[in-house]
């Protein structure tokens, strides 16, 4: 049956490609987010605006995904687990598209922190984005492996990301009272402080969705991750 | 053949299931928006509560709809406008579970302003706050009609409700600067300003949606939309 063959190949091959292409979102991301993160710190505007030009990749690679998936689901009805990557990858693409966003965020921001002294709680933003990196590479890490363990391990991150952030926000106020002229830079500090944390829960959902893709553990929902944080109850 | 015939009738339910679902959901999101923004305005914390506990509601129905798209998918595999219906659904669940996270971001920062007095530019939030409500009305309004022009109205409205962001973020500022007692406060304002702005972003998003469902116009892509606002570029 070489046209049956030609067609499971055919199939085979989209799966793959959709999986790659997610795959390749994800190094774009945590690219995006490295460098928006060293163009804030080394307060390299050449780096930043680099950043913001290449977000348009990542919009594009998401519509891409997109119009596969729509392709595979019309053309091929997958079943089972070829079902529940599609769906996950899906959701993974726009979970890294919006990581892109807040990558791309933080780069305009750093732009306009540029233009004042450096002020804020610098280490702790730096030791926030250190944490949220590591969320990301090592969920990618897992969707690239079928390691449906992550989800437990990132939750648990996820709430030591959320404490680091509730202290970033006590310390900006801290800055900004103490000195009134710190306060435009604190505020986008503090939106930047925010944008990590949020990196955090898309790295949480990620993981939630490569263990639906992987033991069909759960629904695709929103679990805890993109739920507000408990930030603001701590204040 | 009564068989068929029973196949065709529960698909043709389950379709209108999903959509009746999808809809209930934006009728809670609004709700719960509306009822964010009062908490906030009549500083009423009982209410605020309300939005808060409400809020376990959308996540879960969520869940429902990501289980029953995979459902009809692995079950009926669905073609054309059923299909698109389907992938439409999925995405808009998700925009709407993420207005109920920022509805309950609103509530429960509201709590905290409670406990200082009233300050910031109030009418200017008000207004921002009016302005986004009639976006989420109008596509959810749209999405019941089936209307897919309103994908291009709703960008207008949005680039207006970016700028009235932008003009907002301005005033917190002078505030601080003028009053450093008002800084806790002003940077909870900043981020229910900047969550409501989300709100049009994700009403954006939804329109999008909804024109690919009814017409099939474009890739289900995140636009300008969920882009970063050009906010940040403006100040």
């Amino acid at each position: 049956m070489p046209s049956d063959a030609h067609i499971v190949k055919a199939y085979t091959e989209e799966i793959a490609q959709l999986t790659g292409l997610v795959s390749e979102m994800g190094g774009y991301a945590q690219s995006a987010v490295a460098d928006a993160v060293d163009a804030l710190r080394k307060r390299d505007g050449e780096l930043a605006a680099q950043v913001i030009e290449g977000d348009k990749r990542l919009d594009a690679m998401e519509a891409q995904v997109s119009s596969l998936v729509i392709r595979i689901l019309a053309l091929r009805q997958p079943m089972a687990v070829d079902l529940r990557t599609v769906i996950a990858s899906l959701k993974i693409s726009s979970d890294l598209e919006r990581v892109g966003d807040y990558a791309k965020n933080i780069a305009k921001r750093s732009l306009i922190l540029n233009e004042s002294p450096a002020t804020g709680p610098i280490n702790s933003i730096h030791n926030l984005s250190r944490m949220v990196q590591v969320m990301l590479n090592e969920v990618l890490d897992a969707y690239a492996k079928g390691d449906a363990e992550i989800s437990e391990r990132l939750r648990e991150r996820d709430e030591a990301v959320d404490a680091a952030h509730t202290g970033i926000f006590r310390e900006l106020i801290t800055y900004m009272m103490e000195d009134q002229r710190t306060i435009t830079a604190c505020t986008h500090l503090a939106f930047i402080a925010k944008n990590l944390e949020r990196i955090g829960d898309h790295s949480t959902n990620i993981g939630e969705n490569v263990a639906f893709q992987v033991a069909g553990e759960r629904p695709v929902e929103r679990h805890l991750a993109d739920d507000d944080p408990d930030t603001v109850d701590n204040l």
